[in-house]
């Protein structure tokens, strides 16, 4: 398995990790059907969505702040529940196909590492599945 | 990798596509393990819920929209933010077991293709793994 | 595919089936690269989330009553609605990296079985992927 390691820079932030998979995946020479991109943390999570306009990323970072507020008076003491929440709404891997060695993704999409109770070093792991 | 057409006719629809699936799959005489169901859009994700009642799926399109509405100012200019934000709240894929070359699901459940910004014609991938 | 069994105890319930999930991949001496763990249901989904402060899944299922309100007049006769967007918003099933026979999680990742409409016997499927 890879692991690779991304420096987010604030508290919410999406890294378009497009390029780092890509590279991971057409570097191993694999021959492999699909890979699944992995955070292993509880407050980053990883999708797949539109990485052309980075407005989209910006407002989906916005939309999950008002699904989930800040505010609250939640148990968890560490006072980051919001960040647990947003992760798991997204999930912690994507799975993406995998053809002759290339990442198939559609035209519009790119794949984000989604930071949520940054900025930190953080992990993405790349598991081949045949 | 499979393609596969699906056309929605309206902004919001969910398309029950497992029969679709489950064809891809049964009529391939596979010996996979699972397959990926992949959308390969920004604006149209994919989940399993109940598709016995089409009410369920109505629903989930209102919840939807409830919780990410329509008439908030985005930053970005397509507006259609919404759509980007509930396709990534589903997910862009499923991956679904599959025994004996048949899908294997619950019994209440479907596989859906969830629009937000149709009416369109759309793509599903299946990819199988071993 | 191994078909487990578990018991909800209530209407909404995170049962960390990590150490069952565990003990299935490890005991099976299996060389796969990942597991899916799959709910075979349409109101229990399955996430990856912080395990050691139980409050965090306690505010988890908070969050979730928030974002889906029990009182809307929804179509679906059953009444149970909310159960099937909160399943649909967590997903039904992740994909867990295996190592050497062992699962690997990050440091605080554990797995929920995410129970919304119980309690119940439930089921979790788990099918290696190589």
């Amino acid at each position: 398995m890879l692991r690779l390691s991304v420096e987010s820079r604030s508290v919410a932030q999406f890294i378009d990790i497009t390029p780092l998979v890509r590279q991971a995946v057409e570097g191993s020479g694999t021959s492999a059907a699909a890979c699944i991109v992995f955070s292993p943390h509880t407050t980053a999570g990883i999708t797949i969505n539109e990485h052309a306009d980075p407005a989209v990323a910006e407002d989906m970072i916005e939309a999950l702040h008002q699904l989930v507020p800040n505010e609250h008076r939640w148990r968890h003491l560490e006072g980051n529940t919001p960040a647990h929440v947003r992760a798991s709404l997204l999930g912690t891997s994507v799975t993406v196909p995998i053809e002759e060695g290339e990442l198939a993704l559609g035209t519009w999409q790119g794949i984000f590492f989604c930071e949520f109770d940054g900025p930190r070093t953080r992990q993405v792991w790349i598991r081949f599945l045949r």
